[in-house]
């Protein structure tokens, strides 16, 4: 027996995921009968054209969830399921519907999310995988070194020190499953170090400056637009939130003196969303800021700096501070894989000896075994060959989509597009986000509005402050919602050259169709 | 040229650590001067009788760090270290002094936190790691489920269900990279269940039980002793402790009435350290006292349930929970291997509900790829048989320690033994616990005191209370220091049979030695 299974090989869902939902699904419409005989997992490898390791695990899935059973010597057989077939799938949809992007039909998505897997050097992991894992490696398998394993953390070092303009020992650095986790470790460090600065000032006799280990509610600025993930955990962690416009230098120094923040998270080398690049001047006024007042800290984000096409590289923030104000965070998420779930944070000096007195007792949270591929990678020269890969890759896909969409340039402002794995489309002729979103789903091709990145106080978040111990109501020091012109952006960096050329002709077509301008002519009098 | 470099294969360091440890420490003491060739990774691997990819990542890293030079078609030579020196060498001592046990310099180590990894089926990890890394699997390193990999959930269920009455669906299950992150995480959860609370009886005009979103500091009572990391957790998130004294039954229920706390942190399988079982009428006065208010939850925590050698299996609580009170906590740290980081938490609806609307967008913390291998691992029948193979190998061991400690039982009394990977010594003689632990240390075997797990305010304490916002001073509602016999705490697993011989015949004759006994019995009057 064939089984016809439709595998799509684009899909977020891994092939053997496919491959268990069509079976699921076949057994729980009826498709598949009790008692009916599946091919073994080698004929339908053989057949679908793919690893017979893929089968397996599909099988093995179906297996452990009790969908199929197997008789020895005789093959894998549709189990009867009786209570468990409610229980298994309704869970299982659920999940399914929590994913975030799962529900999408759409032909072509511009994510700006996603990254090109197609280019990762799999032999080489597996390579560095199977080295690690060899047997008198055994110790690999014990606890390690808490802020991480010492060869990992000297080799970021040397790449941060000579990539980025970073100065730092391998000592100030911690690695963590994902920069949310580190965030999350972040916010005890700050409390921490704010308590003990309202003892020593206290202590002092001086005022304490309204900090008391009690209302020591640390409140954060954020560039606005920002990166909604960092939004989103600094508000749940109980850090109310500023949300500062920026200029054309980058976040405002006057609305931030404002804010009444003790902290601010900026993206100095390319902020996300805007693409925006600060500028000298103004990331030496963010330093002086932070060094007016003890407890003063930049968190600098400096998330896709590797990839950069024109111009000369952009140094981070962090190698300009003399004063120990700079936390600087870093990712391999969307230079490696998203799934490796590594990045890591360099703390100044000041903040280390408080990490250490007061959180240093949480063990690393990456698997060792995990750290330490990561390190072959790094210290064997992979990681560098594998970046100047992507930067040519992404740099090819970009400038496609930029001759692409030339077209385009009658009606909208492209911008932000000499680095990073998306660009910006500002409308001049007055359509809204909704409805430029809108016309380009009709045509099958998502986009996102940039205002879904702006914090500014909405009903949600008013929803979400109430919610929150600790995070009081905004109090945006920002003027009230200046009108920002509808701006759409654009990832291209999961699609490949056809679907972006394919893309790009959509957008054209429904942006700038005849019918439309004609309509638009009509309706309009702002349009250029 | 031969290096000849002492392996520790018992180590916790890892081999190729000992070799560049050894390599690194030769080049600054001089022993290997600059421009000295080193032999080849291969010529040395064949002289440690160990594998090339050892000496490889050893050279890798001296590579990485400047200490040496490769030399095209030459070799590998040690390079002229100028500035660097100093920085390199100094900063890995710090870390190696800041990792937890290695300062230690003893022949036997009872350490409770160390686990067997001798019998870990390598090959079937490094098979179903490679099964994970095939090329048809690249959605693998895209991001994955928030809460983890469903296949994975799903086969947690499953022998959470049949090995431990645990009742949920995988839906319930959220896997993350630790334990000390799901407390994290959990802490969150609890603070916006909290504050939603409190909306909904203001919002009924009943009494807010005192509970606003700003004085939400949700008191937690443990067990004391208890597992310090998760109590050092717990006050660093700013929560302060309860530490609630117990009887033969487990936690007292009074003092859990009277302490004020919101949620209980319990063992009830086997606590840590005292190896108590939890009676099951304790666990109905536990549940009863979390369902009689809104907002309370028992967070068991069932961190080594799957080693126990006499009696029937204890169920977890969780199974007797009928009205949603418990929090279940799990970890593969103790029965796999800690390296890999993966532990699980059961959430019940209600708290469920409350992550999905208020903390629902973290990522997951552990890597796609490591879950997958996880996953086959349970799913295909690897664990289940893992876990028996650990179980015979420490049921040996412990039985051995039982067997050769038999001589300390005239003057300790034995227990704690039934289950789990240590076992404990109460002295009847009237020594402190200093006094045991000196006596061990200068016959070279390190031992651990029971006091080092009590949670009551001491001096440290107090300074950590003041330090950390929100977390106010402890006020004990136990009774002041109830003075508890000297117990020592001895765990076998990371031991060899040799080496639980040796360690009990060394503490039998210094602590039962004659010349100690004709010396206590001169001095103390209550000596058995």
């Amino acid at each position: 027996m064939d089984l016809l299974i439709p595998l799509d090989p684009q899909s977020e869902k891994p092939m053997y995921e496919q491959i268990y939902a069509y079976i699921c699904g076949e057994i729980r419409s009826g498709g598949l009968a009790a008692g009916e005989r599946l091919p073994s997992t080698r004929a339908l490898a053989e057949h679908l054209k793919i690893s017979r390791s893929t089968t397996q695990m599909a099988y093995d899935q179906l297996l452990a969830e009790g969908y199929v059973e197997t008789r020895p010597y005789r093959g894998v057989y549709v189990a009867k399921i009786e209570g468990m077939v409610e229980a298994g799938p309704r869970i299982r949809e659920e999940m399914e519907t929590s994913e975030e992007e799962s529900a999408v039909s759409c032909r072509i998505d511009f994510s700006p999310r996603g990254i090109d897997l197609k280019s990762f050097p799999y032999n080489t992991w597996r390579k560095l995988s199977r080295n690690t894992l060899v047997d008198d490696n055994r110790e690999m398998f014990h606890s390690g070194n808490h802020q991480g394993e010492p060869g990992l953390r000297e080799a970021i070092r040397g790449y941060l020190h000579s990539a980025r303009g970073v100065e730092c020992s391998a000592d100030q650095i911690i690695v963590g499953a994902g920069s949310e986790y580190l965030l999350m470790l972040l916010s005890q460090i700050l409390r921490a170090d704010s308590a003990g600065t309202a003892r020593r000032m206290q202590g002092a006799g001086k005022s304490a400056d309204g900090l008391t280990p009690l209302d020591a509610d640390i409140r954060i600025a954020m560039e606005n637009p920002t990166y909604r993930q960092a939004y989103l955990v600094l508000r749940s962690l109980g850090h109310p939130v500023s949300p500062i416009e920026m200029d054309q230098s980058g976040m405002r120094p006057e609305l931030l003196a404002a804010s009444g923040a003790r902290i601010a998270y900026v993206m100095p080398s390319h902020q996300f969303p805007t693409g925006a690049v600060m500028s000298v001047g103004r990331r030496r006024e963010l330093l002086n800021w932070a060094s007016e007042r003890e407890g003063r800290y930049l968190i600098e984000d400096d998330y896709d700096s590797e990839f950069r096409y024109k111009g000369k590289p952009i140094p981070a923030l962090q190698g300009m501070d003399r004063q120990g104000r700079v936390i600087y965070l870093g990712t391999f998420s969307k230079c490696i894989a998203p799934a490796i779930r590594v990045s890591y944070m360099v703390l100044p000096p000041e903040l280390l000896r408080v990490y250490r007195a007061e959180a240093g007792f949480y063990a690393s949270t990456v698997s060792r075994i995990d750290q330490n591929i990561l390190y072959q990678f790094l210290a064997g020269g992979y990681f560098e060959r594998h970046l100047n890969r992507m930067r040519a890759i992404y740099k090819a896909k970009h400038d496609m989509l930029l001759a692409a969409i030339r077209p385009l340039e009658e009606r909208f402002v492209i911008h932000g597009e000499n680095a990073g794995i998306h660009i910006l489309l500002t409308e001049r002729c007055g359509r809204t986000e909704e409805e430029l979103i809108r016309q380009a789903a009709a045509a099958g091709v998502r986009v996102y509005g940039l205002s879904s990145y702006d914090i500014r106080a909405t009903g949600e978040e008013k929803a979400l402050a109430t919610s929150l111990p600790g995070a009081c109501g905004e109090e945006p020091t920002a003027e009230r919602k200046p009108v920002r012109p509808a701006t759409m952006v654009l990832g291209y960096a999961s699609l490949d050259e056809g679907q972006i050329r394919e893309g790009a002709e959509l957008l054209t077509s429904c942006w700038c169709g005849c019918d439309l301008v004609r309509e638009l002519s009509e309706n309009r009098t702002n349009c250029a």
